[in-house]
C-alpha cells in the first residue's frame, strides 16, 4: 500500500478528470466513484462485491480518508491492490489526487478501480474524479429522508446502494420512500438493497457492476 | 418557522462568532452546536432531550440543511421555536448564518439554543458559530472507527453522544473503542450512550446538558 499526500495544483478539476478518464480508457480500467456518509458501509460493500466477483474481474481500490489507513488496511487484508489518499482535512477527493494515486497502480492489470471517497454526503457531489460511474451508498440506519435532504449527491449518481437492510426490522425505514426520491432525482439510476453481512442483494448488485464494467472493457 | 437564505459576507467567521456568543450571553441564552454525520440521529436526540427537559428549560432550535425543512417541521410539531437555514449546497453552517437566524428568534425567552448543523463529520469542524458547547453525535451503526478516521470533529467537541444503542445487539460495534478514541482526542469530554427511541441514557444526558446550561444562565 502507498500513501499519497494530497497537494493542490492549479489545473482545473474537470480537465484533470477528463485526463484521468482517458488514461483509464486506454488501460481498460473501469472507474467507480463510491460516495456516501461516514459509516454508510462503503468499505464493507466493496469487500462483499469483490468477494462475489473474485475470478471474474481484477479489482483495485483508491481509498480517500481525512487521516489514517483503516480502510486500506482492510483492502490489503483481502488481497486487493490499494492506494491510500490522506486528504489532510479536505472533505472530498479531487481529480488531481486521483491522478497521483493512479500513478502508484499497475493500471494494465486492473479491470475495476473503485475509488472510495471521503465519507461525506455533500462535498463529494461537486467533483468529477474521472470515473465512469458514480454510486451513492446509503445505510438504512441513516433514515429514508436523506435524498430529500441532500439531493445533489443522489441526483448525480448512477446507482443507489441501500446497505444494512438486515437492520430494517429494528428501524423506522421506508425503502419505498427513498427509492421514489431517488427515481425522482435520477430517473435512470439503478437501486439495490443489500446486506453485506448477510449477503442479501449482493449477487444482483455485483452482476450489474460487472456488466457495466465489461461493457467498457478493453477491446 | 422562518427560512433564512445563507449569504456570504466578508467579516471573518471568528469575529462574528464572538459577537454571536456575546449576544447570547447578554440574553442568557446557552448555545449548543450539534454536529454529526447525516442520519446520526441529531434531530431525534434533540426531540428526546427537549421532551425530558420540558418545563425546566425553554429550548429553541436553528436547523441547518442543504435544502428543505424536514427537521424544522419536526421541531414545529413538538412546539419548539425553530428557524431553518438552507445553506444552498454549503456543507456547514457559519457564524454569519447564525447571526441572521438569531435575529428571527426572541432570545429573551430562550434558555437553550440548539444549533443543528448540516450532517457532516468534516466541514463542520472548522467553524465556530458562537456556541458555548459543541457536541458530536455518532450513531452505533456508523461504526466504532469514526473518531480515528475523522479526528478533528471529535477533538474539538465537549461531548460525544453515542446514539442508537438499541441497535448494538445487531451490530459489530465496540463502545469501549470509540470511547477510548474520544478520551484520547478530547480528554475532558463527556461521553453518553443513548437510545432516543427507547429512552435509555436520555435522563443523564439531559441532566448534564441542563447543568451546563444553568451554570451559564442569566444572573
Amino acid at each position: 500500500m502507498k500513501i499519497v499526500a494530497a497537494k493542490k495544483i492549479l489545473k482545473a478539476n474537470d480537465q484533470l478528470a477528463a485526463e484521468n478518464r482517458a488514461q483509464f480508457d486506454d488501460a481498460g480500467v473501469f472507474g467507480v466513484n463510491v460516495v456516501g456518509s461516514p459509516g454508510a458501509g462503503k468499505t464493507t460493500l466493496l469487500e462483499a462485491l469483490f468477494s462475489h466477483l473474485k475470478g471474474r474481474l481484477n479489482p483495485a481500490v483508491i481509498e480517500g480518508d481525512i487521516a489514517g489507513s483503516i480502510d486500506a488496511d482492510r483492502m490489503e487484508k483481502i488481497g486487493v491492490p490499494v492506494v491510500q489518499i490522506n486528504t489532510d482535512g479536505a472533505c472530498h477527493l479531487d481529480a488531481n489526487m486521483i491522478a497521483s494515486a493512479a500513478r502508484e497502480l499497475d493500471l494494465k492489470g486492473i479491470d475495476l478501480l473503485a475509488i472510495e471517497n471521503v465519507g461525506n454526503l455533500v462535498c463529494t457531489a461537486g467533483f468529477d474524479l474521472g470515473e465512469h460511474l458514480r454510486v451513492v451508498v446509503l445505510s438504512t440506519s441513516e433514515g429514508d429522508d436523506k435524498a430529500a435532504k441532500y439531493p445533489a449527491i443522489f441526483q448525480g449518481s448512477d446507482a443507489l446502494f441501500i446497505t444494512k437492510t438486515d437492520l430494517i426490522p429494528h428501524l423506522n425505514f421506508d425503502a419505498e420512500r427513498i427509492t421514489a426520491d431517488m427515481k425522482r432525482l435520477a430517473p435512470e439510476a439503478a437501486v439495490f438493497q443489500v446486506s453485506a453481512t448477510g449477503g442479501q442483494g449482493i449477487p444482483s448488485a455485483a452482476q450489474w457492476l460487472a456488466e457495466k464494467c465489461l461493457a467498457r472493457a478493453r477491446p
